[in-house]
């Protein structure tokens, strides 16, 4: 049975992992009879925004951890005791927890910093040339990862132009991407869809991620 | 347009909406072209449990339509606004929330008390004879509200014998089922489904979902 990892980054769009890339997700995994590694990096989150009215929640403090393991119903795993030979690919749901959690691009863009660990996973995956796909916001912060690395790959976030210029400042070269497709790297063997970058319906979304999935466990 | 109203009650199995099962009701109703209003009680939550290691942070406190945000990406109202008159049905996800925050069925069983909002929204959709989709733990709640109107109905949890007995006592009639099927009460046009109450996998969950969705718009 195949395993590939799903990097989660908190529980909600504007803190965390974008819920429903990821439980849609999860669902096609299991579809495909593939076995999820679900993982966090242990650290608090950069902040807690109040879903309902989009303000931050100054007073609470909270871990990407712990939180993402709501998403996970409690099978997760601390990204600091994965290691890379025990997945055969990795996958990056969105939400603004990539952007400010599992990196600081919400803040710096092209210039971003990298939390260690997945630095170190998905640096392991892209160089024993697994799979990895990358949801919503993810190819942004992937750009990075391969700009440290000295390569390059074709990705997509959808049409948003300053993001778009954020991946090319990195390396990377982007194309535009509706929602309900898929954009695939064959040499790099990196497969974006943009989901909730560019769409408003959760059936919509769910296209370009079963799309995705479909697509990386072909290139297993 | 129909319009179904889909009820939360926080975000996460433990202390809130078991996350799997929303949204997959939320992406089977978008998928069959139904409006979802999502909605949840404006109240504290019982608890917050942490979600790896189970245990109950003592120290927190969260808002039951805040943390249901995150699973509505924002699009979510107080279900003290919400009247019958503009849904067509009513479905109520599990996880611990419906048994800790809509009412007090974990701790007392099947003499348990209904927050009155949604007691009021529920009660007026079953006398206007509009359908009830039910998953999870969710039929032990309705038997309440259902007893409290001096009805009952055919209900499934799965095949839980103490919540199967909680339900016979508020005088409805409990029947076993499976993970991937629905109990469908056509005189109260009531459907259940039992999910993470039977299920261990997402997509064996998914397709009692699926069926209790569809089954229930054509109920409309």
């Amino acid at each position: 049975m195949s395993k590939i990892g799903v990097v989660l980054s908190g529980c909600g769009v504007y803190d965390g992992t974008e819920i429903h890339e990821a439980v849609i997700t999860l669902l096609a995994l299991d579809q495909a009879g593939v076995e999820s590694v679900i993982m966090a990096p242990n650290i608090g989150q950069l902040h807690v925004v109040n879903h309902l009215s989009g303000e931050e929640m100054q007073m609470e403090n909270r871990n990407v951890l712990v939180e993402s393991a709501r998403i996970a119903r409690g099978n997760i795993r601390d990204i600091a005791l994965v290691n890379s030979t025990d997945l055969d690919a990795l996958i990056f749901p969105g939400g603004f927890g990539v952007a400010k959690n599992l990196s600081d691009f919400a803040m710096v863009g092209a210039d971003c910093e990298i939390y260690p660990d997945i630095l170190r996973l998905t640096s392991e995956i892209i160089e024993a040339n697994k799979p990895i796909g990358a949801i919503c916001i993810a190819p942004a912060f992937l750009a990075k990862i391969l700009e440290l690395m000295g390569k390059s790959a074709r990705l997509t976030i959808g049409n948003d132009e300053s993001t778009a210029k954020n991946i090319v400042q990195m390396g990377s070269k982007h194309t535009v991407c509706n929602v309900g497709d898929i954009l695939v790297d064959e040499t790099n063997k990196i497969v974006s869809t943009p989901a909730y970058m560019v769409g408003n319906r959760i059936s919509e979304v769910a296209i370009g991620i079963e799309k995705l999935v479909e697509k990386l466990i072909s290139m297993l």
